[in-house]
């Protein structure tokens, strides 16, 4: 394996987008044009790792259960996480290798199931941050929280309306298959690995992994898959082409080349939104900070321009 | 690589026995028990590729989709499939690293999102097949046949009660990711592989893998599994240490060590169950045919001793 080697990180409303119902065809439809920008950065000499969000198919499985919990027990999170690391891993890799057969790239697809591990002394644990499932109105969020031992939260006040059952989301410590991955990019296949930021597992006394009801930020697990096979750049691909400070305010300005030192001053000048841009902006500084090397936000369509460096928000050192 | 290959194929209800409700930990728990009898064999000197069934798994998720229709859209069976590769592979991964680092084997495992070629020219699409989902009075299996296009038709009678829909089984072809597998086995990493018969994809005249709504005969896909590896042995575990001929008659007799021919005598004779011992006696078949090597049925707790062959039904060329 001689070609750069790039760890994309694409998010799951890319592939339910939020005004659609999210059947099987349209979900099909989507992957494929982010399969077919994929195959192109493959087909211009990159190696590529794809590792994805399962935001809206976790959602969907969440109220498929609920409606059925009379008949069919509940699966844990971790299950729920398996389930959409297979059904969007397929989806990936069944058209990620129509476009790579069309761009003449011979390099075979492959969506493995990735554990990720995590601490139980996580501080989230204590202080669950993640939304999961559908919108609730604060008399029924309370109601399930009281029946089900939910933890429930209000929604974003002013961006979100109404309130959610929130999980904890640890931070990722090292990636479980990280030896079957390698293993396969070795032999230059295209792994789609750590779906829906992984299944978060711990280690128990007895040396078993144990899953733990979690939900791994997915750009934070991209960061740990980046690491685990040595990855040269790390690009997370939003619905934006670049990332904006003062956003939405006069001096709105789009970032394009920033040094890690820029990028921490508008971080902490509160500049990214805590739950969207402000994650991937973390783990795109992680990265540079652990590799010396380029990590990338850009939008689906501007990937390969991005890598580049025509566009996009680019992190150097 | 150089252990002797077994090609393993368990069943979906040895993951959810019927008895049970099937909770992540149930499921669990059973998972374990396999896993701990194939550490044994990984740590007696065979490399080892794992397939399963999904019937039970399969079968929660079609419920939880009937029963939240009017919110999510039902997915495909080609996705069910994914989801439950997704998983059950985990679940295997999973408690099968933990059986082997007690067993001392230092072998990574990993489930691998398995499409499996099918043509739309086999004729069980004309008429149907293989049951799926629950059993339903005759009156409600036809309102859905004409609500939803099911076909429908009465379970097997004096076996079991009820009608079920039914969907096509078609012959498998080949495995669609058999590259990605054998670069894992080369690499000594266990394989969980063509889970639930693998998701059927048919190859469509632009060249892509097009998903099929249908369900493969898991023990058929094992088959097709263990061609793709070129195993030395094939193994399919069941609930029975032996395949019996004149079963539950005065002079019933537990099959040990057959041949082809003395096999192909017993099934010209309708001794095994279409839809239960059947396909696994002539899913053996072909292995023996197409190999010469010897392929096994056997009950889960007598696996090792039956590739010692010690026990089980054994059919050679």
């Amino acid at each position: 394996m001689s070609r750069k080697l790039v760890v994309i990180a694409l998010g799951g409303n890319a592939i339910k987008q939020a005004d659609e119902k999210g059947t099987t065809e349209e979900q099909m439809k989507n992957v494929d044009t982010a399969a077919k920008q994929i195959a192109k950065i493959a087909k211009s000499g990159y190696e590529v790792v794809i590792t994805h969000g399962n935001g809206p198919q976790a959602g969907s499985l969440l109220i498929q259960q609920e409606e059925a919990s009379s008949l069919v027990p509940p699966q844990t999170l971790t299950v729920i996480g398996a389930m959409t690391q297979g059904q969007i891993g397929w989806m990936f890799q069944n058209r990620l290798a129509f476009h790579l057969q069309a761009e003449g790239v011979d390099m075979p697809v492959c969506s493995i199931v990735t554990q990720v591990e995590v601490s139980s002394d996580d501080p989230d644990f204590k202080d669950p941050s993640k939304p999961v499932g559908p919108f609730y109105t604060e008399s029924d969020a309370k109601k399930y929280s009281s029946e089900k031992g939910w933890i429930v939260k209000e929604a974003k006040p002013g961006v979100e309306k109404g309130w959610r059952r929130v999980v904890p989301s640890p931070e990722p410590i090292s990636i479980v298959e990280e030896r079957a991955i390698n293993s396969l990019i070795e032999k230059d296949i295209i792994v789609i690995a750590s779906g829906g930021g992984g299944i978060p597992v711990e280690k128990s006394s007895d040396g078993s992994w144990t899953g733990v009801d979690a939900v791994i930020d997915k750009d934070r697990a991209g960061f740990k898959l980046s690491q685990a096979v040595k990855a040269d750049k790390f690009m997370i691909l939003t619905d934006v082409e670049n990332v904006y400070v003062n956003f939405n305010k006069p001096d709105q300005k789009a970032l394009e080349e920033i040094t890690l030192s820029e990028a921490q001053v508008y971080l902490d000048e509160g500049q990214f939104l805590a739950g969207s841009m402000g994650p991937k902006v973390e783990a795109c500084m992680r990265f540079v900070k652990w590799s010396g090397r380029e990590a990338i936000i850009t939008s689906l369509n501007s990937a390969l321009a991005a890598l580049n460096g025509e566009t996009g928000t680019r992190i150097k050192a």
